[in-house]
Parts: structure tokens; sequence; C-alpha cells
């Protein structure tokens, strides 16, 4: 059989997309029994030199020269932005066409809408390059832990914080030298507050939470925090307590029967025996716990022109095999439920937590009171002296939930002398 | 729609699988359309008592129950014998029931007829349970590197053996303390050849390779090395040379254009740095690297109850799905291609290797001599004392191909007072 594509952007995932289709062109016919070949591109700029591949195929910046076109039927979108994006996969969803689309704002944002035009039309829709680039996470999910009960799935989803945090532990640079590495070296962007402040991660974490638990969150249910107020004390002192610093995106079942969810990006401190602890530089993983299964890790390049275009190639594959079984238009993930959210008293973790107080005598005795009166207790305790003639506090806690934490973040604030600098969980 | 379910097997596996379908049967049926229900098992003794599940299906020790009920459409085979497997899984194929089975030996040696016979009677058979227990990595491969071309599988897939060089490592057993630490805690049988000398491996990794490279080798085409003759010494000096000791399934495209494949199970030596070596104990890792997405891992539990059981279950829900959409019959993998195997000239790594040599004057200079002759160089090299007058010379070498290799095992065969203690690759 011959099967059209239409690729809407020919950037860096674009342009892989075409070098693997014409480098395994063989390989791909023999494997899926269907001729894939691109058929024409669609881009905004049409002046810009692009390399790596044979150009046998029109481009133009006209929607409608693929979306019109009976010879494509399916629709690969890799432009990486939002309202563009949007419309387009309506459109071609609506036409009856496949998609095959990489961009996880849109499917976080606007996912359940467009499943639903997806199934209506019996088309379609896959997105495995969405969620760390070259991991075959979703597809896992989907179809190898269906049987099991996952309690959780953690991983480490955006590959410039880990970058940054890999560089500051690894070669002591200070947060503003490894973002600057970062920009230089093309893994961050000029404005790289979608990565550092955990926005890329949580766009990613909703979509994990869709494959893993069957629910459907939106931004705001969400704990969102970046990486951009972390020093490289902090994760001095995390290493020496034997734990590196990670910006994990989390969900998990919480609450005396599970019964809610907590989904979360922010900093953690994991112990350097866990395989997450392992991950460094641009790289990505994804725990999944499961009741049965236990514990399983996919690692793997989170992102990078080949890895990304491999995800899109596997869901190219997918759709091939369903147009010649004649099975499309099944959701790529088919797990519905309903959670509650946690409640803060629900989220529970053990912690590392920084204070700064005043070096002044009964300082500490203040301090430790107000942790004993949130009840909150103390596994490891180091004082050093800090800048200024205060004293830097690092303690790691006995569990302790975010209603408890809430209650130290409030009597901290309307101390004077006293100042909390850091507080992240513990994963383990 | 009602799938009937028979049971071969009601050991650790079969009692796994049984409480699966039992404690999540809500979800099971909500996520596949379909319910599945075991009908009947067939044991080898009726009188062993079980438990973790509810009986509610008969138990008896005639194959006919199963082979002949016309209410079972999927058999589960999980004895973990090969002869009666083979007849069974034969039987139950030919009878047009789909079957799905955790037996490695039997898919090793027999799988390229079984999958014939399911094949030609529109019947799935699948076994993701066969290669690294809970770690999904056969439908992985089958289903998201399709169109990426794989230049190397490799993994740490014998719980067993990477349990025991794992306590050799952290705790300093020797190779029989640790051994019997395994036997003690359930992770090695009485008779451990099997696990320790890598032949359990070796039956995994001719699967693997069979879905990586569309290859069918045969046990003889493989090169097999056990960890029995290891040292807690050879251990530490790799450890000072800044590797782990990991017994490795590897099978790999090798050759001036990549024309041939090797396929090897050997302990090797892997860096710290290198996220196989921080797979510990009894679990499993596979690693995949392909042309396109690079390095990618997959960890998990190589073995236990309930892993085991949960990639059993994954196999059942998708000839669910497939019963549902009408679709059985397809290979578990359809990639099908042929690759000579590789010269001994052809395979090249570095090594580290161990020679212990009377302590006389001008031996050393004989032993660097016969390396030279056979055109292999040093990068590290560390001279100890050992026991009964004799150095140890630990060396790690250059690049030197297997048929290098062979020219120092003769020459130092017929030399007198020089003995070959190890030999190992450097996985990189």
């Amino acid at each position: 059989m011959d099967i059209g594509i239409g690729l809407f952007g020919l950037g860096t995932v674009g342009s892989g997309v075409v070098k693997i289709l014409q480098e395994n062109m063989d390989q791909i016919t023999k494997r899926t029994g269907s001729r894939l070949t691109v058929k024409h591109a669609v881009v905004h700029n049409l002046n810009k030199p692009r390399h790596g591949f044979t150009q046998d195929f029109p481009i133009t910046d006209n929607a409608s020269d693929i979306l019109d076109n009976d010879d494509i039927q399916i629709v690969v979108e890799v432009m990486g932005t939002l309202d563009q994006a949007y419309d387009i996969i309506k459109r071609a969803l609506n036409a009856k066409k496949h998609v095959v689309t990489a961009n996880k704002d849109l499917i976080a944002s606007h996912g359940q809408e467009l499943v639903a035009i997806a199934e209506a039309n019996g088309v379609d829709l896959f997105f495995e390059a969405a969620v760390a680039g070259g991991i075959p996470i979703l597809r896992t999910l989907a179809s190898s832990f269906t049987a099991d009960e996952i309690s959780r799935v953690a991983g480490i989803i955006n590959g410039t914080s880990n970058f940054i945090l890999t560089q500051m532990a690894i070669n002591n640079l200070s947060y503003a030298e490894a973002l600057k590495l970062a920009q230089d070296k093309g893994f961050a962007e000029s404005d790289p507050t979608n990565d550092v402040e955990g926005f890329d991660a949580a766009f990613k974490l909703i979509i994990l939470s869709n494959f893993a638990f069957g629910i459907q969150p939106v931004l705001g249910d969400l704990t969102i925090n970046g990486i951009a107020n972390l020093t490289d004390t902090d994760i001095a002192d995390a290493n020496s307590f034997g734990y590196a610093v990670k910006l994990l995106g989390v969900a998990q079942r919480v609450g005396d029967t599970k019964e809610a969810i907590s989904i979360e990006v922010a900093p953690h401190l994991v112990p350097f025996t866990h395989p997450l602890a392992t991950v460094n530089n641009e790289n990505n993983a994804v725990l999944v716990n499961g009741e049965s299964v236990g514990e399983v890790m996919l690692y793997g390049p989170g992102a990078g022109e080949m890895p990304t275009a491999n995800s899109v190639l596997s869901d190219l594959t997918n759709v091939a095999t369903d147009l010649a079984l004649n099975t499309p238009g099944r959701p790529f993930n088919s797990f519905n439920q309903d959670l509650n959210l946690a409640k803060p008293s629900q989220r529970v973790a053990r912690r590392f937590i920084v204070v700064e107080v005043d070096d002044t005598p009964g300082a500490m005795y203040s301090v430790t009171g107000m942790f004993a009166a949130a009840k909150i207790s103390f596994t490891d305790l180091k004082q050093t002296p800090a800048a200024n003639g205060t004293a830097r506090l690092v303690a790691l806690t006995h569990p302790a939930s975010d209603a408890q934490l809430n209650v130290i973040r409030t009597t901290i604030r309307n101390a004077d002398g006293i100042n909390l600098a850091a507080e992240y969980k513990i994963f383990s």
C-alpha cells in the first residue's frame, strides 16, 4: 500500500523525519507492508535553506496544499506553535486524515477535544514524540501496563533543566553559568522560562498522567516549581547527604486508600543509589511504579533531531499497521477514570529544608520551636556559617505533609531574622 | 466479550497471573472491553497447596481438559519445562487457541516453528515474559523501533548472576559466598549452572536478537562465557580502573559496513558512568542503540512472581484487543532478515586482561613481547605481587579483535611460567 504523508514544519524534527523515511525506506516498507512517502511539506519561511535530505516533494506555505490533497493520508505536525497547530490538526482530522504530532503544549491543553474529533472521524491521532523525545513511554504505558494498577509515574522530562542541574553538580557551576552553557550548546532557548520554570515538564506530565491514570488534568491542577531559585550551595548540601537534585514531574496516587492524585513538577532530592539519580545532562527518564510490575524505568535522549523524529516514525508505522489491518480510529490511550486531586495534607514526603537565621543567642531555639509546633521532626541536621552574620541550617525531615509545610512557611514569613531559603521533597 | 483462559502451571508466575486477573478485573474489562477469566488450570501435582487467590476454576492434571475445552480461547503456559510445553503449545495452536508463554528456552529453541504454526492457524503467540521479567522490551522493540536501524542490543538479562556480581562488588563476598547468598534468598537454584554459565542469558539474547535484527540465531551461533571463573580480585581491579563487572548479553552489528552480527554472552567491564553499571542485584536492564534514536535503556525487575505475571497480562490484554478488532494471527515480531555471523577479526573491543607470571627477571619483558607480537597495546597497566612468588599484571588495552586474543591465548598456553587468568571485553 502507498501511504502519503503531509508534513507541517521542516525544522529539526521535520528534517529528521524525512531523513529516516528516505534512509530506511526499504526496512520500513518490509516491516509495515506499506510505502510511506512525503508528498508535500508546508512551512512558514520558504526561503530557509534545508539540508540533509533529498527534496523530492513540493514545499509551500499554504496549509490547504496538504489538507485538500487526496494523496495524503497522514498529516505530521512538527511546527512547534500552538494556535496554528490546533487549527491545522482539527482541519486534518475532520478531513479524515490521520495525525501525528510532537506538540506537547497542544495535546496537554486540547488533547481531550482532539482525541474525540479523531475518534468521531475514525482516524488515528498519535503523539509519542510529545513526551520524553526518543523514549517510547506513551505506547509502553498504553500497551504493556494495561492490566496493572499504576501507583506513580515520575520522570526527568525536561532535558534543559537536567543539563543545568547536572552541570551545577558535576562542574560546580552557578545556575547562571550553567544556563549560559546550556544556551551556548543549543539546549536552552534565549528565553528559558518554559524549561527552567517547569512549564515544559508540566505539559508532559499532564500527558503522562492521562496515560498512566486515565485522568484529564489541566495546568491549574498541578503544583509547579522550577529550578531558577536553586543555588549551587543547595546542591552541594544535598550531595553531602547522599542525594542528587533533579527536576522531577511526579504524578502519584496518595491518601489512605490511594484514592487521590497528586501531580507536581518540582526539584526533588533523589538518593544517589536510585536509577533516576544517574540520569545526567540532556537525557530523560520516566519511572513507572505498578502494583504488579514494581519499578520500571525507561531512559534515553529527551530531545534532539533524530530521537524525536524516531518517535514520530514509530507513530507513522503504527498508523500504517492500522491502515493495513483496517483498524484505525482507536484512541492512543483508552484509559479513562476520575480521581480527586490530593489535598495538601495528603501530599506527604520527607523534606530537605534550608533556613537562614540571624546568628544570635536563642535563634536556633526559636527555629526548632517553630518546626516542633508544626510537628515536623528532623532526621539530619547541619549548621554552617552563612553570609552577613547569619547561620545556614540544613535539615532533612521525617515525612511531613504540604499542609505542615504551609504552617512553617507562614510562621517563618511572620517572624523576624529567619528566612526559608529552600524546601524540596525527598524522592523515595 | 467473554474470553476464557486455560492455565498450564500454577507455580509462582501462574498464581501471579490469577491474582492480577482477579484483583484488577474491573480495570482490565474497562480497558480491553473484554472479560478475561481463568476457566481451568492444569498442573503436575494436584496435592500442592495453593494460596493468594480465589480458586473459582477447576484444577486437573490432564492437558486435554484445557486443549479440548471450547470455552477457552487463550492458553497460558507457565510450567517452565521444555518438552511438555512444546507439545502443549503446538496442540493449542493447532486447536486455534491463542498462546501466551513465559518459556524462554522453548521460544529460543523452537520459536520459528511455533510462530509459523500460529500464523498458519490465525492465532496469536506472545511471550513478553520470556525476556527480562517485568520489562516490556519485546513489545517495545516490535512497535516503537520499527523504523530505526538497530546497531546493538545489550542487556543485563540474568538476575541471578547480576545479584552475585553485585554482592561480590559491594559486600566484598567471594563468588562462592555470593552464590550461597543468592541460593538462600531464592534467587539461585541448587544447581545454578543455567544462570551462572550464561545459558539463561543466551536464550534471552537469542529472542532479543530476533526482535532487534530479524535474525534466527541458534545456541551454537553464540559465544557464551559465564561468571563462575570471576574472582573478587578481578572485580576489585576492574573497580579500581573505574569499571563495574556485569554479565552482559550483547548482540551487535560489526564489520566495516556493519554487515555482520556478533552475539555474545560474557562478563564485561562497564564504565561506572554508564547507566548499565548502576543496575544492581536481581534487576535487569536492556540497552538499545538505534541509528536514529541513539541509546535507550529499559530497566526493571528481571524476575519475580508479580513482575513476570504482569508481562503475561500485557500479552493477554493484547490478545484481547486483537480479538475485539478481529486482527489476531500477526506474528509478535514481523522483522526478518539474514545477517552473517561475525568473524573473530570483526569482534573488536578494548580488553581487561589479567596475566599471572613467575616473578623472575625478564618475565615481564617476555609477556609484553607476546602482546606486541599480537599487535595488542595497553592503555593502562598495573602490577601487583600475587600468591606463590608470582606477579599479577592487570592491563586495559586499546581495541583488539577476538582473532588477536586467540593469538595471545595460544602463545601463553604454549609458554612456561605464565597464565592468562582473566580476559574480558570493555563495554562502551
